[in-house]
């Protein structure tokens, strides 16, 4: 159809590669495509780089920084980085509309556009997480991990009993809600974000600390407990019963999978370092380290667990191997340019709308949101009091460390909001409650960890943490 | 709809994110789309060291194997990399198969999951040839290519009118094909793919070399006279005019954007050294180089340029300042992980079912391109005989680096398809011309360039090109 492909051809740039021509007026060209990725980019680089620079002059962690400027870009705010969903659309863009007014995109072209772009960031940012939970596993320590594996069990169990049970009871009992919306809040109660406590121990220089090292175990495995009870209440909501076959399922897997991969690991380590021995090629240790991890990191989605969870094994088993020093080197600048996407995408989907009190249903939800933000941060922190055999441990730290709930405590929101069995309000509750605990965590953290101005702080592991810490000094 | 999001929840992993949750049985899941790319990347990155390793060790250039590699697993061989576009379609990829095997993708999502993976894996190659472009631009040497300037614009030149005069008028009188035909296949002749030039200088250290810089700037002004030759073309195709308002638009558009990028550009790196000299957070260096490079990408592609070009620019602009150094060590591992996909790409959409004489058009194709694989190889060749007043070149290498035609070239070959002028012969012709040059040219030039056996081989700048050499020698 020559009428069609030349004069779009005119409109847009030649396309780079011709496979990735357009073939109708609706579908917007490969280098429109790019052209509105770069664009994407240079606002969340600019967005994180502009956070975390102000919080870091403020003594708060940089990562708030990240959350913040997203939250700034994104849907509550300016609107230059949006998804779509819900009511939003290609005209809810401020970006497309200028990609519309420089790159002559036409306005049919536009939703297509959105839509692919917007997937494209996307999986940007879900590549993002899996590398940093992949370079979380490089800088931890497998012997010390297994050592307060027991601690960190319980540390897990009682995060995820005690919210649950606590914000699940309440909301029956002084609340009068039903009892499946009252179940999914609970549920939503009991999430802990891996992602953001690991950055901001990383950022504090505490991730190869004792109460680190407690915190990243119990986050890992409040992530695999988060998935077997996801699994249960959407099961309760969908036929009002437990499918007991794939709580199994999903408690086998997971324990076959972790311990497993840890077996098999140490068992194919020396393998690998031979194998990166002898490639002579650039980039060999790198690129040879993210086949394992992405390859784990497909296990671990494929067997419905998460794909961080893999990357974080995956770093575990290899940071026991001789190469660990070099692929940590070369994971930093390849982190640098991928976690931000991450936590600016978390802070440019969070809809601070539910927090606008002129709305009937989040006045409702207000006094909800109130209780839920109480419980989750009081549920939480009580996990430090069960460390034991410790006298010398920082508890409030652990408890503290454990309170973000994130992107985890959304999929519970999103989850429930779509099977129906949630009011408005007390969706718009749930959301507030892990908008302010994902937003809070981080200069709690950084309190609690604080060091008495009496003694001189004594870092506890330079040479690692301060390799990926985002703190005060420059890395260079 | 709780009866459609319930189920699908369980036969796929849980949406990383509650926002890209599916929200119909023809739409993939978040999770599911990315572990689609996950398994896209291993694929990818196995073909790209396996191809290199093998190169390296015959002594052939490695970027020559991760082209092989990819049209391995490319739509040539094992399908397991295919692009959406002609005849292909979800059921054409292994991958997707294999994600219906064991992630319990549904048949009615694997042609979006398809579309969108293939949008993914696209964009990534594209930042891909961006990151290689950045990289070259930063250890190019400014004064040395404006000093070379003359001499590159005669090559260009040259390279651009001998092939496509030769051509079109040897296809015209010696082949009987009709005009416009004859000049898109006249047009596709004087591309120069500056990717993979570019990749195979640095892999032989010759990058900072008077024939480097030569090759370079002929290649990146080559790039500039086929957007303009392909805008004519197009326009001889659609209406049998030229239309020379846009010659002169692209033309003038190209002067300003390189001189006002390098003018503006030396006056705000004081600027840009300053301001990352006062940031704090991890990955500054990096990060503000990436959104210099982004935004002179993106201003590039917006006025019909390449985004190539303007990444290109802001290297060569940011190689001047004191932090050139930093900037290369953290573009490295950057460059590792999004490079391969450029090239892997590349092989993987090259159908060399065109070189199959059984079906009618190839044996026809077969005749003409042995003629256009002719004048290809001797029309760039013979530029280097145009340089003037450097008595001790390698002619032979500068013009052997002109010959790959690469990407560039199928543009050409697929809008002169797409606008209908071409007949399959001719079509099929270009992309054997294409195939052929791109093929052959890593290994002539590694070739033409070796030193003579009498004299020790001395290194042109080995500190530079070391660091991004794909070569016999490992960078740990």
């Amino acid at each position: 159809m020559p009428e069609l492909i030349i004069p779009f051809f005119w409109q847009t740039p030649p396309a780079f590669l011709a496979t990735t021509a357009a073939t109708s007026e609706t579908e917007p060209e490969g280098a429109t495509i790019l052209a509105a990725v770069l664009l994407s980019l240079i606002v969340i680089y600019f967005a994180s780089k502009l956070g975390g620079e102000l919080c870091a002059r403020i003594n708060l962690p940089p990562v708030l920084g990240e959350l913040v400027g997203g939250v700034i870009i994104g849907v509550s705010a300016l609107g230059l980085l949006v998804f779509p969903g819900g009511e939003v659309t290609a005209s809810d863009s401020l970006l497309v509309q200028f990609l519309e007014t420089t790159a002559g995109l036409s306005p049919a072209a536009a939703p297509s556009l959105f839509a692919t772009t917007s997937e494209v960031i996307n999986v940007l940012s879900e590549l993002g997480v899996v590398i940093l939970l992949f370079e979380i596993g490089l800088e931890s320590d497998l012997k010390e991990l297994i050592r307060v594996g027991p601690q960190a069990a319980i540390v897990a169990v009682v995060g995820v009993v005690v919210p649950f049970a606590a914000g699940t009871a309440g909301l029956v009992f002084l609340f009068d809600v039903a009892a499946v919306p009252a179940i999914f809040a609970g549920a939503a109660l009991t999430a802990t974000s891996i992602g953001i406590t690991a950055k901001v121990l990383a950022e504090l220089g505490k991730l190869s600390s004792k109460e680190g090292q407690i915190i990243i175990g119990a986050a890992v495995l409040d992530d695999i407990l988060g998935i077997i009870i996801l699994a249960v209440v959407a099961s309760l909501a969908k036929t009002g019963t437990i499918e007991i076959a794939n709580v199994i399922y999903l408690i086998v897997s997971a324990g076959v999978f972790l311990i497993g991969v840890i077996l098999v690991g140490r068992l194919l380590s020396p393998l690998f370092v031979s194998l990166v021995n002898q490639m002579k090629t650039r980039g060999q240790v790198l690129l040879a380290g993210l086949i394992f991890a992405y390859a784990l990191a497909y296990v671990a989605a494929v067997i419905n667990l998460e794909a961080i969870l893999g990357a974080f094994a995956a770093g575990l088993v290899l940071a026991e191997t001789e190469k660990h020093k070099e692929l940590e080197e070369q994971v930093i600048p390849v982190a640098d340019i991928l976690v931000p996407i991450f936590f600016v995408c978390v802070g440019a989907k969070t809809d601070l709308s539910v927090l606008n009190p002129a709305i009937p249903s989040n006045r409702e939800g207000l006094v909800l949101a109130a209780f839920l933000i109480f419980v989750a941060i009081i549920g939480k922190t009580v996990t430090g009091l069960t460390v034991f055999g410790q006298p010398e441990i920082n508890r409030l730290a652990i408890g503290v460390g454990m309170i973000p709930r994130g992107e985890v405590g959304l999929v519970f929101a999103g989850v429930g909001s779509a099977s129906g069995a949630l009011s408005d309000a007390t969706d718009a509750a749930i959301i507030m409650m892990v908008i302010i605990t994902t937003f809070i965590a981080p200069p709690l953290l950084r309190i609690v960890f604080q060091e008495p101005q009496t003694a001189p702080p004594i870092p506890t592991a330079p040479s690692l943490d301060a390799a990926i810490a985002d703190g005060e000094t420059q890395d260079s």
